[in-house]
């Protein structure tokens, strides 16, 4: 079935219901709802969920019902005694000798000012002139002075996170991506690559399988694969995974030939995906959301970039840089629309971080999913990690809230849009300065901070006119980028990641593939660098050098 | 065989060997050791270990090898793929577009101040008065102010945590604990609960079962069963786990009549345990270590009241209070020696934890155990929860490190026991006041934060004369201890835990016990809280109100 095909699969309803609801909650809507809303408590560590600041989901479809996909594991979780005997703590009058919370009294940390941008002001130079310090109090809600402080933060929380940062995070959710079912859920994880360990145990029992991208963030591979879990490879085009290619492969699965029962889980990085930097478009997701519901296959949307969606990029530098975004609301209808603002049945589990957007040494991220899915992980995540850092949290509570709001928040989210645009730009360049063109090809992302760069060894001098067969040309690969990747480094100074590593199947693959990042080094560097891969491929192919 | 026969039973070298280990490092040891070390890197996410920081440790043994005590998951990790990639970086010159870690100019953080207390003064009004700001800048590392900065921090990390806090936290492993084997080594966790669900899956397969105490930690519990490990209770007294009972259980265990095939794994919170306030003397942990020797029993040491080792409790308020240690070495000297302390086989994962000393919203502890047992650990976490926050780490690390030093830590913790055992004493004397004596007993704790209430339900005036069975008296248990709790709660506003919420397993037991804490209550308030404890079981036992 063709993935058009699929799209009219559909029931009507669907492309309607995605397409009517009009009232959208935005940034301006905030005050708003939140006048009318109960005062956050100042207790320690009380329950907390997202449905306590969603708006009215009147309209929207209830998600479906998951237990026949959860793991032994997951059906069997109780939760938290020691967690759920906190409901108690509401009487009034009440003197707690039950839970071993320790008092504030012994936390040595009497105050917190740190210093942070004011929007729209956002450089580190800016920052030391015009920023802004924000000041924390140990006991600042008993004294009025803020919502959170260090005698809560500092003290053990909840799974789902500490009701301050979450309100921040269910409203940006729904400003974002505005669920089309009503019993949606935020819970905050300790970060991505720690919900996606806790979602596998969520979903899958030892010996079964999950599909995800033929190149995929190789820590999920890792995480798989001790649990008993195998990762096959879907086939992927410039758009990332192609809902063809999953189709052909759910329709015609046999679990003999691949020793595995047909899968229920696809794992997918859709914007700016690790390594490939492939985004898929509007049209690809709804036909990937379309096999998922007829194979009953639930998403994982693990979607750090979706912020670092960027202009178009031009080769020539001397043209007018693109217009940036004129408001908030124009900036988030100018982003593809995420699995979750699609997700009628409520079969996604999107994960969101801060790493890319914030700092990843705050491993603080959120997982969106249906109450069901929500209440699971959060049982398991009260016996684990319990909460992620309520430092991390109160940090991150401070600037978002205090500091920027939403509106500083999506100030600064367009911000890092202009400036990875650029550092992608400069990439771009030096690869049409330096690669040799006539071996390499590459498409220039529009998202995330990863460039993918596909190398011909059909043309390397060594290649003979005989045919070789699969696995002479698996070796034949991996061996030409172990010379590429060792001589850059030993010879030119040059590191840059090698395209097997990513392989779902980790069975090196039949092409030949770096990554290379646009994140990390300044505008000089990366021009250097790709210079030097560019020496480095040269001579291996032994082509004329620049 | 007796306890004392088990420990004869010790070859004579172990004796010794603990005995022999005198050229202790202390913390006047420190500046030396470091003066010959290399200086921290200021790389990011570079990898650490302890042996970086450990002194020589000639004489010692190595440990065992546990590979035939590891799950299927633990022994098929192979570790991070990106991860590991990070030794190239080293190389001079290199220009890296390998790992996608963003650039810290995208951290919109400047600067961090914040004020903690000065040894001796470490009240919260001392603090405010006469406390230190410390202060953290973006850059420290780079213009030579620190070896941690938030350029580092925020950005990603490795598994063991950083180098910077991990070197604080060897050291300070070292001085207390000094493990008698050589090869042993910490890694940083994202909090006990965490390290223990991961312990749980590095050496227990799905349909096994491990031994704790017959009353333990109900989260361990709980974060156990949905794996499919069964945990069984070993009988305790007032020094908590009893020996004998652990080598009676394992030396007739009935893999048919208990389902599952004998044990491999004891979980443990030897001091001040955690709910019966129990602590295992010295010679207790000797015992219970030779049988773990006879049975090839790995220890989990769940330690988190280590610090909290008070003063011996004396009823008269006007007696003088004991002497507290005059210094470091006498209070070293003064606390029970841990599992670790005599662990000749590396046969002890220690599970450390701030969380009940500096702060539980820090979500930062640390393991100690062997190289083998650690790399197991390492790989887990590196796909799983990275690293503990670097937001967190950086302020431990800079009260720790550059705020109070190994010295000025000691202090606090001499001064946690201070007042730890001050509000013990008021516990005790409430329930020496105030609880019916004729029907409850207890034992005044020695560590931890909690006491533990015994009821004697065969005199309450509705147990008759005849004979109840077993099933009959665990209803009984239930039912009164339901009364109590829920009539605390409702009539008399005071709330307690339920002794049945900690058995091991699960099944309510025979004796009525509830479980109290004087971690978080102010003085007044125990006081208070102790006065309707004693007037709701006085009510429900029919006893002449005070």
């Amino acid at each position: 079935m063709s993935p058009s095909a699929l799209v009219e699969a559909l029931p009507a309803a669907t492309d309607t219901q995605v397409a009517t609801i009009t009232s959208r909650f935005s940034v301006n809507g905030v005050p708003a709802r939140r006048s009318t809303a109960p005062k956050i408590s100042g207790a320690l560590a009380p329950s907390a969920s997202s449905d306590m600041f969603k708006g009215p989901q009147k309209g929207k479809p209830t998600s479906k019902n998951w237990d026949h996909l959860l793991s032994e594991e997951s059906k069997s979780r109780l939760g938290s005694t020691l967690k759920e005997s906190a409901k108690y703590l509401a009487t009034p009058g009440l003197i707690s000798l039950g839970g071993g919370l320790p008092t504030s009294e012994y936390f040595p940390f009497e105050s917190i000012d740190f210093k942070v941008p004011v929007s729209p002001n956002f450089t580190e130079a800016q920052t030391q002139e015009t920023g802004q310090t924000l000041h924390i109090g140990k006991h600042d809600y008993a004294n009025d002075k803020s919502l959170y402080d260090i005698h809560i933060a500092f003290n053990y929380g909840q799974a789902t996170g500490s009701a301050q940062l979450l309100r921040f995070i269910t409203e940006h959710t729904e400003i974002v991506h505005n669920p089309p079912y009503a019993d949606w859920n935020c819970a905050m994880t300790a970060g991505s690559t720690n919900a996606l360990d806790m979602a596998l145990r969520m979903f899958c029992n030892r010996g079964e399988c999950i599909l995800s991208e033929e190149y995929t963030f190789v820590s999920a591979v890792e995480t798989a694969v001790p649990m008993g879990v195998k990762v096959f490879g879907v086939g992927m085009d410039e758009q990332g995974l192609r809902a063809d290619a999953l189709d052909e492969m759910l329709s015609n699965w046999d679990a003999t030939a691949r020793g595995h029962k047909k899968p229920h889980v696809l794992y997918t990085v859709p914007t700016g995906g690790n390594p490939t930097g492939t985004t898929q478009s509007f049209q690809r997701r709804r036909d990937i959301y379309a096999v998922a519901q007829k194979h009953d296959l639930y998403i994982f949307e693990d979607d750090p970039y979706y912020f670092l969606q960027m202009s178009e990029y031009h080769s020539d530098p001397n043209r007018t840089p693109p217009a940036q975004p004129e408001s908030h609301d124009e900036f988030i209808a100018s982003l593809i629309p995420s699995y979750l603002s699609m997700d009628i049945d409520g079969r996604v589990m999107r994960m969101d971080s801060f790493s890319k957007v914030l700092s990843p040494g705050s491993r603080v991220g959120w997982i969106t999913a249906s109450a069901q899915i929500i209440d699971r992980f959060v049982k398991h995540a009260n016996v684990s990690t319990q909460n992620p850092s309520g430092m991390s949290q109160l940090v991150l509570y401070k600037l978002l809230e205090e500091g920027w709001g939403h509106s500083g928040y999506l100030d600064w989210l367009v911000h890092l849009r202009k400036e990875y645009s650029a550092r992608r730009d400069v990439l771009m360049r030096a690869c049409d300065e330096f690669l040799p063109k006539e071996i390499c090809h590459w498409t220039p992302p529009v998202a995330g901070m990863f460039h993918w760069i596909g190398i011909d060894w059909r043309k390397h001098p060594d290649v003979g006119p005989v045919e070789l067969d699969a696995q002479e040309r698996k070796q034949l690969v991996l061996k030409l980028e172990n010379y590429i990747f060792l001589h850059g480094i030993e010879e030119n100074g040059v590191l840059v990641a090698k395209g097997s590593w990513f392989r779902a199947e980790q069975d090196g693959g039949e092409n030949l593939f770096f990554r290379t990042t646009f994140a990390a080094a300044s505008g000089e560097q990366i021009h250097e660098a790709i210079r030097r891969l560019g020496m480095t491929i040269r001579k291996e192919f032994k082509l004329d050098s620049q």
